[in-house]
């Protein structure tokens, strides 16, 4: 089969297809989404080798459980052993041995076929485009924050940053609570947001301090900063950023303030996939290029562009 | 009066005894303990200049309400103004008005008087002599852990830092759970704890990592880098460290983890008060020195030097 490689460098490679394991799936990949932390992975992040990405809808063209095949599903990307200490705590995200589609020991979506753990596997609603159904993943990264934190309609959130999970977040938040500004760099980017009646500041803007939640998504080793300067005395700073960058914290403030700095990785794809039928999440105008995966490499170089979802079809 | 006065140096000065306004009650200092805030503040913390020293018992000589006159007691540290938005959402500590006792814009305990509102101050249990009374700020902030987070029996907790407070916190830690490991870097001073049946390390011994609370009290902009490195996925670490100096943090392990990082400062003193009435904490052999107020200069000298706690009889 086709499929993008990275070995230290991306490219397009014929590449044997994959044989699904005891209790796995073949996923004969339909359209995958191109995700920052793909980029980090081309920088090195994780150490990773092998073919990179981890948002997909696809078909089951093998499976042990006759209901999956030949259904279009999404799947959860931790490959989880349910034997460690952490899954026997039911963090199965957290296990000690798991592998993570495209990211982690496990090859991912970038490619014409796949393999994932049939329990991994959710149905995409026949409403959701597959265009639509590749942003299961990060929407469900944005649900983990209501997992975590209880959100009420009193509460005020920040969302810092203005790309792909910043917008997202800020959609999800926003379900829970009208008072929400999105805070970034791009106008066009919060333009989108605006017309959904969320609100929006330029970073340059003023935006009022002292709020409930300030969810950090920039994806820049300086949002913790800014998200403890905005952020009210007992308040909660959700960290979705993962740069191998380290930070410099002054940290006699969050401790004065009783801050809590909570991180946020994966999350449950059930609302995700709910919120994405039902159109309570907007994603299609984030959608800004799309390639064939022949030409996967020059997708992800434009990904690291000005642009926001690249979405690849296979 | 006599007092340690601080304005850029730290000297013994005749200076005004102060009066009480309007709700307050002037209370003569019997003892006094040096906290390292107060190390901090000789170190241009805070900018504060005054009269430093928060950790107090005495005797109330002026106030209107008269079952306060005339008796022992302890005071919270935080005057607050009641009106702010954080007074009114029940978050007192942290008034925007709010002045702190020798940290603060109010002069504090190394005086032989000091006034407080009289809503701040606790009658002292008649069992718990004067130099054990020092002790209820501290052992407050200790016990503000317990109202962030539920502690059960199966909990894992590391404290980091066998200092003051590192000591203080894991006793608290092990009125709740017994798996308690206090790591620092002094064998004396863990013998301290190891007289009481907790567990100790010395910072160079191996610690099993992966315990689900670590409570960071190493006064180090170390201690944090430390704390993640020993907390387990979606873990806690409590935040006690407050010092000026940058810290550089890889923040993508505590994403990728999950970990929830909490600030913490002042907390309530009625249960620290009954602890020390019933001996549950056992603070007494903490002490290493002390010294009359005429010699408060060397005292706070000391309590910079290998010692515990420097206690300051008025």
């Amino acid at each position: 089969m086709q499929a993008l490689v990275f070995d230290g460098e991306l490219r397009l490679a014929d590449v044997p297809t994959p044989r699904p394991e005891k209790d796995e799936a073949l996923v004969r990949v339909l359209s995958a989404g191109v995700c920052n932390t793909d980029l980090e992975i081309l920088k090195g992040y994780m150490g990773f080798k092998g073919i990179p990405g981890h948002e997909f809808v696809g078909i089951v063209e093998e499976c042990a459980n006759e209901h999956l095949r030949g259904k279009r599903v999404v799947g959860e990307i931790n490959c989880v052993c349910h034997r460690c200490e952490y899954c026997q705590l039911e963090m199965p995200h957290h296990c000690l041995n798991r592998s993570v589609l495209g990211i982690q020991n496990r090859n991912g979506a970038f490619a014409e076929y796949l393999t994932l753990p049939e329990e991994n596997l959710h149905l995409a609603p026949p409403s959701v485009r597959d265009d639509v159904a590749v942003f299961t993943e990060p929407v469900a990264a944005a649900f983990r924050i209501t997992e975590q934190l209880t959100i009420t309609a009193s509460d005020r959130v920040i969302v810092l940053g203005d790309g792909k999970l910043g917008q997202l977040a800020a959609q999800v938040m926003w379900l829970y609570t009208k008072q929400v500004t999105c805070v970034g760099h791009h106008a066009w980017k919060l333009e989108l947001l605006k017309n959904l009646n969320i609100g929006t500041a330029l970073s340059t803007d003023p935006v009022e301090s002292g709020v409930d939640i300030v969810v950090e998504a920039t994806g820049s080793y300086e949002g913790l900063r800014r998200a403890l300067e905005l952020v009210r005395p007992e308040g909660t700073v959700i960290l979705k950023t993962t740069v191998a960058q380290p930070t410099a914290l002054e940290l006699s403030m969050p401790v004065i303030n009783e801050v809590r700095i909570v991180g946020s990785r994966c999350g449950p794809f059930r609302p995700a996939l709910e919120a994405l039928a039902l159109g309570n999440v907007e994603v299609r105008p984030m959608i800004t290029e799309t390639y064939p995966l022949k030409d996967g490499v020059f997708a992800l170089h434009r990904a690291g562009e000005d642009v926001m979802k690249v979405v690849i079809h296979v």
